[in-house]
């Protein structure tokens, strides 16, 4: 290990209006060399990022404060903030202490948490989770399944939908780093299960590897309202909307009375310039609908329950999960501008070290 | 007492496609005078109506059963169907009971309960409540605030937005039959409470008699999204959503994180042939907002609870309630399709005996 490096890190160059592009992203490598250890006093710890999760929300983050969206992201989390020009954005990571100076953390441990996208980071123990390596999975899983990825899908579908065995679950973006564990979760409940996802290889995917009863490429759907009609003709109960737009308008002709919406997430609306409206909302009215918005954030007192109930199925291999590894700080702009165009094949990660 | 009448209706002539209007509906006497009796051996109940209540929701009864927001509005109610052309239109009906073969009904009862539109109705005892005529108050109370509307503002309130003091409380469509009570009922949770309505009279009401803290007058506001910025300037936490359309739009805007939207109804979005988008639902993810549509009907098991809350308040003059009565079967189609244009002011009632 050198005592000295220089550090490489993927800088936002500026706000974004529309979608996310590469070219709104730098890698700058520190022109001068940092110790690698920590200062005495400070409890601080230094760590070298191996993973890094690339989710949809950072395409928000990248928007200047104050126009719309990103002004309200930012408020909602208090582990993470709005991305600011010259400065690396961030996310979930996986690291390795290379020094500690906080007596709860070791050289040599591994830990999750937000991370800046760089090579090495000094961080705080505040929401900083120690990785119990006994558990045999691949470490990138601290960045999807066994982390606020898996959280996601677990207060969604459990916390505010409530499933009963039996009922009717579709999933959009099914094939994408929750819409996966949530279609098993609800299989592992006893619900008959659909899934969209934007191509034939995923499709098959959550036929052929997550077990969904059915599924359909909303890209090869003249008719979202008759596509799901034809796979779930007595309505929905439970709806995981990732996507918004026209999904959901077409999703909320066919729920049931007295159906859920979680709605983790509106990929289709993030980054285009006018919104599509949603025009069937009185349906929430005549079928007594309830749709919430959540982030995992807001669940973490939940992290441990979550981790009783998915370690034993992870183990039985009861659970599958993929993930998308992309190597290299390098490629992390590519890796995340393609989560908004679909290209990532289950959990986008970026591996780094 | 007669010993045979011939009984008067309202009649819906056609479904309607549009707004309702009066000319779809019409009033008709039979031409066969019916004994003011019940047959022995029926278990049936006789009830003279006195009042009848006129609710937005029964608009939507009015259109074709297989056309879209009627279908799934009849497969809610477990007490009331959609109308059918020839047929009387029904409602929410305080009645007399005239003869009655029930054993839990007498002659001289009064009771309130789901009733065609019409002056004679034979009736069974299901859904049927019997009024305490101890309780003094008037008979036509039993319409709306110690009946299914005051059911709805409850339940809509407390049971959905779990209000707490000092929250910022938005109530549109404010004076009317709803929405005067949700209005008073935030006020005696010790919340901030701000109400829209469509004319200065109906804001002056709000105002000045259901004690509500702001009020605008949204046809005079050309930015919806300012007058609540102005009224509600640190933003809203519980909305009680009545009209749809571009006020929720801007509502969405203007909501707290873990903000709660109670969904009564979308009255702006019900008679229109082209649904006005809501563009800005992505806010829902970014606010973890709680966005739930309710039927009182849902609630019934809640009305002795709501009774016991609301008896005591009604008794020290701690609320009032506001009614908009007009006399007479013939002027039945007037009063209800005055509601589809805020006509009303307060709760719309007709007074037929």
């Amino acid at each position: 290990m050198e005592t000295t490096v220089r550090n490489k890190q993927v800088i936002l160059k500026h706000y974004i209006n529309g979608f996310p592009e590469e070219s709104d992203l730098m890698i700058v490598t520190a022109p001068d060399a940092m110790e690698v250890k920590v200062k005495p006093g400070s409890s601080t710890i230094l760590v070298k990022n191996l993973f890094l999760s690339c989710d949809p929300y950072m395409g928000t983050f990248m928007r200047e404060p104050d126009s719309g969206s990103s002004e309200v992201a930012v408020e909602t989390l208090s582990l993470l903030d709005a991305f600011i020009p010259g400065k690396p954005i961030a996310g979930v990571g996986v690291s390795e202490v290379i020094d500690s100076d906080d007596p709860c953390f070791a050289k040599g441990d591994f830990v999750w948490g937000i991370v800046d996208w760089e090579e090495y980071s000094t961080v705080n123990s505040f929401g900083r989770f120690k990785i119990d390596i006994s558990i045999n999975v691949p470490l990138s899983y601290y960045t999807g399944i066994l982390s606020v990825t898996g959280l996601t899908a677990y207060a969604g579908f459990f916390e505010i939908c409530s499933p009963k065995k039996g009922e009717a679950v579709f999933v959009s973006a099914a094939a994408g780093a929750v819409g996966q564990l949530v279609g098993q979760f609800a299989k592992l409940m006893g619900c008959y299960v659909v899934g969209s996802a934007g191509s034939k290889q995923k499709v098959d995917l959550l036929l052929n590897k997550f077990g969904f009863d059915d599924a359909f490429n909303y890209k090869e759907e003249p008719d979202l309202d008759a596509a799901l009609n034809r796979c779930l003709p007595q309505g929905i109960d439970i709806y995981f909307e990732n996507v918004g737009g026209k999904m959901l308008d077409s999703v909320l002709m066919n729920m049931k009375v007295h159906g859920r919406i979680a709605v983790c997430g509106m990929i289709s609306q993030y980054h285009i310039e006018t919104q599509e409206g949603i025009k069937n909302l009185p349906v929430v009215v005549y079928k007594r609908i309830k749709m919430q918005g959540f982030l995992a954030f807001d669940f973490i007192d939940k992290f441990p329950k979550y981790l009783e109930f998915v370690l034993p199925y992870l183990k039985e291999r009861k659970l599958v999960y993929v993930e998308d590894i992309v190597e290299g700080l390098e490629n992390g702009p590519a890796a995340l501008v393609g989560l908004f165009h679909g290209q990532n094949i289950g959990k986008q990660v970026l591996k780094i070290a």
